[in-house]
Formats: structure tokens, C-alpha cells, sequence
């Protein structure tokens, strides 16, 4: 069996462009539809009435592709809307929540656990909640970091003050001799060198990108959903917003140009 | 003759708040609507289609509400769908880039003056045709400086690297020998300590809510459509997301606790 049908994914913006370098290295045959929620970005700072509403415009527009699985390539909406967009929609919905929360949970030597993410992921608890299902003695500290966006989105990753802000942001981390750091939103891995930095070599830094990629993987392999083809995937990139300043900024996280985003009617 | 119909004010957020503080002391007996864009905040980062559709539904929204003058507390809107949203609605509409930018130029010594603000702002051109229009023979030197937001709604006005950022952002400014800086986004009166400290005190810092609202006055007095009251006006804050972190930054902008903030629907 197999299903040719492409996968989709949504984010408020461009970082969920992540996933998709993700994807591409663990599941290359894919089609992949893409859709950046550019013109309501970034959902970090809003409701979760707004954030599920948004997010259930998305998932309509990606299942008008035909899309097989819906991967929710965004924190914040993982964390706010994931078993609201579950009980919506017909389609599998896969959230970065639950892969990251595992991959920590397995990580830990120490059973201290970090996350850094958005105002909304991190006040939500989410990651929180996921870890202690798996596994109740983990303790769980949040850090929400809303300049690690705008910092990674300057290119500002070597600046003298960005170090200043990691390290302010991270102390309470630090002082919880925590091992394993969740990056909690898709933007933090452009950022991983100066978080490694503040951090130190012996905490793991867990890329919840990587994890959810592999998930599908298993998903769609497990249901026989795999596209049987030996050829590169297709991806196609939507955006809500005009799609200039989407394709500039692309390059930071795909490291190649995006020549095909289109905007969304 | 007089008119007891409120003004109203649009932001793409919560920024817009220093109108309403610049139009209390200058206004005080007018009734005033204001409407906060919160679950597409911010529009700095967005298209000039995006934006302008945005705007238009807000203006929609105010003409609901019965105004007699919108105010465009935006600097972003402003800039990029002044002209398209005057030719779409009856009401007068005031932008904040004229009133700011003939501040400017009456302030200007040296013909030398500067523009921060977001990423569209800057683009645009808005404030250098404007303040062209007035004094071709002034040079206009302008920057983005995107930190600036979410600094100010950290509230991170004195740390270190906030310092360290204003001076990167604003060395090519210095550079010019300007003696006169427009903050072009409302949020940057908030950050007018650290800039003025990295400017030196002889650049003066032009506000463009305190402009705005002294035109505000010009234009209704002109028409005859000043509220006859003696009593203090009453204010109304509408929001496209829920009102809790609207409410919460407020106090930053207005200095007191707004109490009456709802949800637009």
C-alpha cells in the first residue's frame, strides 16, 4: 500500500521551515504543502481562542491539497489548539509537542528538564504536561525568550549582546542544573550555538523539528501511507502575506532559496 | 457648533495607546474609540496589501461605532495605506507621518534628521516624501530597528544590552550628524531614555503621537467639531484577540489601569 498524497504542515511564519529541512533529510520522497500564516505572525504573543481559530483556518486550507497528515510545525499552536484540531479534523494531526517531550524525557540523566519557547507555549505547560504523562519524577522549569525570534531573525547570532540576552534568559535554566533543554519554537535552533555556549557542552539540546519529522515517519509507514517513489518530493510553500520577505528569510532556515511560495487565495 | 460623536484611533496593537495618552492632555472632554489589531499584531513586519486590507477592516470597525475623525495611531499603516484609505472612507482620516514629519522639519537646525522605526516604516519612504514635501534640501537618514518592540515590552529600558542594541541600531545615525530623530513606531517612546542617552542630549526626539493629537484639535476646531463638555471623555478600547495581555501592556503606555477593554466582535 501506499498513498502519494502530500503531507501538510502549517506555522505562524517562516519557522516551521525546521520541519521541513527535517523532512526532507528523513523522508525525502515526500510531497510536502507547506502553508506560513505570514500575515498573522507570530502567534507566540495571542489567545489560545485566536491561536485555535487560526489554526483550524490553516489545517482547512492544507486539506483543500489533499494532504494525508497534517503536521502542526508550530509551538505554540502544538501547545494551545493540538486536541481541539485532533477532535476537527478527520486527517492524523501531528503536534512538535509529544516528540519533543519524549526525546527529552529519554534524554535526561538527571530527570531536570528544561524549555525555552514562546509566552504562550511556555505559560500553556504543555511540554510540562507531556513529560510528566511519560514520566511524573521529571521536574519541568519554562523560560519564555520572545527576543530569541527577533535576534535570529537580525541573523544576530554571534553579536556580543545576543550572548548577554541567552545568558539572561537562561540563569534560572542554569540554576536548576537542568540536562536536557527543550528548544520549544521552531526559530531556537538558529540559535543553538550561542544557547550551547550559555548552556555548556554537557546539556543536550533537544530540536523538536527533528523529532516530529521521524514521528511521521512512523505514522505514515505504520499505515501504509508512505509514498512509493525513489524521486525527490515535491514542496510547495503558501503564505498568507506577500511572499517576499517569506523567500528572503527562508534561506536562514532552509540554507537554499524557496523559488515557488505563492501567496494563498 | 459642536459634535459629541467620539474620535476614533486604530493600531495594529497596543502602541497606538500613546495617541490616547497624547490626546487625553490635549483633548480631555473628547469621547474616543480605540481599536487594537492584537491578534495580527505587528504589521511592521508586513506587506503594504496586508496591511491596507487590515486597515480598512479596522476603519470598517470605528465607522461602526459612529466617529467623527480616525486617527491612525499606526506608524506602519500610516506609512504604507494613508492615501488608499482616504480615498476609500468619507470621514477625515489623520495619519501620524505628517504631523511628525512637520515637527521635524520646523526643529531641524542643521537639516539633518533621522527615522527609526519598523522594517515597513523605514521601506516605505513614507516620512523622507513627507518631510521632502515640506524642505527638499533636508537630508533624511532612516533605520529599522526592530529589537526595539520587544525590548520595550520586556520592559527592559535600562539593562546593558539594551543599551549595547540602541547604539548598534543607531551608530549610522549618529555617523550623519542628525539633530533631530523621528520615533516612527509607537512603541519607541517607551525607549526614549536609552535612545536619547545614546544620541546625546542636543538631538531632539520627535514624538509623533504628541503631533497627531495636536492636529487632531486643529482639524475639529477648524470644522466646528469639538465636543461642547466640560466633563472628562470617555474612553472605549476594542481588541481582535482576548483583552488580557492588551490590558497587562497597557499600563506601560497609559500609565494606569485601562478597566474596560473588549473583544471586537
Amino acid at each position: 500500500m501506499s498513498d502519494a498524497r502530500p503531507i501538510g504542515v502549517f506555522d505562524s511564519g517562516v519557522g516551521g521551515l525546521t520541519v521541513i529541512a527535517a523532512l526532507t533529510r528523513i523522508l525525502p520522497h515526500e510531497d510536502i504543502v507547506y502553508f506560513g500564516d505570514t500575515a498573522r505572525v507570530p502567534y507566540g504573543t495571542k489567545s489560545k481562542e485566536t491561536v485555535t481559530r487560526f489554526s483550524v483556518e490553516n489545517i482547512e486550507f492544507l486539506m483543500r491539497k489533499n494532504v494525508k497528515l497534517v503536521i502542526v510545525a508550530c509551538n505554540t499552536a502544538s501547545s494551545l489548539s493540538l486536541d481541539f484540531l485532533k477532535r476537527c479534523f478527520r486527517v492524523p494531526i501531528l503536534g512538535v509537542i509529544d516528540p519533543g517531550a519524549k526525546c527529552a524525557v529519554s534524554s535526561t540523566r538527571n530527570n531536570r528538564v528544561g524549555i525555552i519557547g514562546t509566552s504562550a507555549t511556555i505559560s500553556s505547560g504543555a511540554y510540562d504536561k507531556a513529560i510528566k504523562k511519560i514520566n511524573p519524577r521529571i521536574s519541568v522549569f519554562g523560560q519564555s525568550c520572545p527576543l530569541f525570534v527577533p535576534l535570529a531573525e537580525e541573523g544576530w547570532f554571534n553579536k556580543s549582546f545576543t550572548k548577554d540576552i541567552a545568558a539572561f534568559y537562561l540563569k534560572p535554566l542554569k540554576d536548576r542544573m537542568i540536562d536536557t533543554l527543550i528548544l520549544g519554537c521552531t526559530h531556537y535552533p538558529l540559535m543553538r550555538d550561542v544557547i550551547q555556549a550559555v548552556m555548556g557542552k554537557n546539556v543536550l539540546l533537544v530540536d523538536s523539528a527533528k523529532e516530529v519529522a521521524k514521528e511521521a515517519r512512523i505514522i505514515l509507514d505504520s499505515s501504509g501511507l508512505l509514498k512509493e517513489s525513489h524521486g525527490v518530493g515535491r514542496h510547495c510553500f503558501f503564505v498568507s502575506d506577500e511572499p517576499g520577505r517569506f523567500v528572503k528569510t527562508a534561506r536562514l532556515f532552509l540554507r537554499k532559496r524557496i523559488t515557488c511560495a505563492r501567496k494563498a487565495v
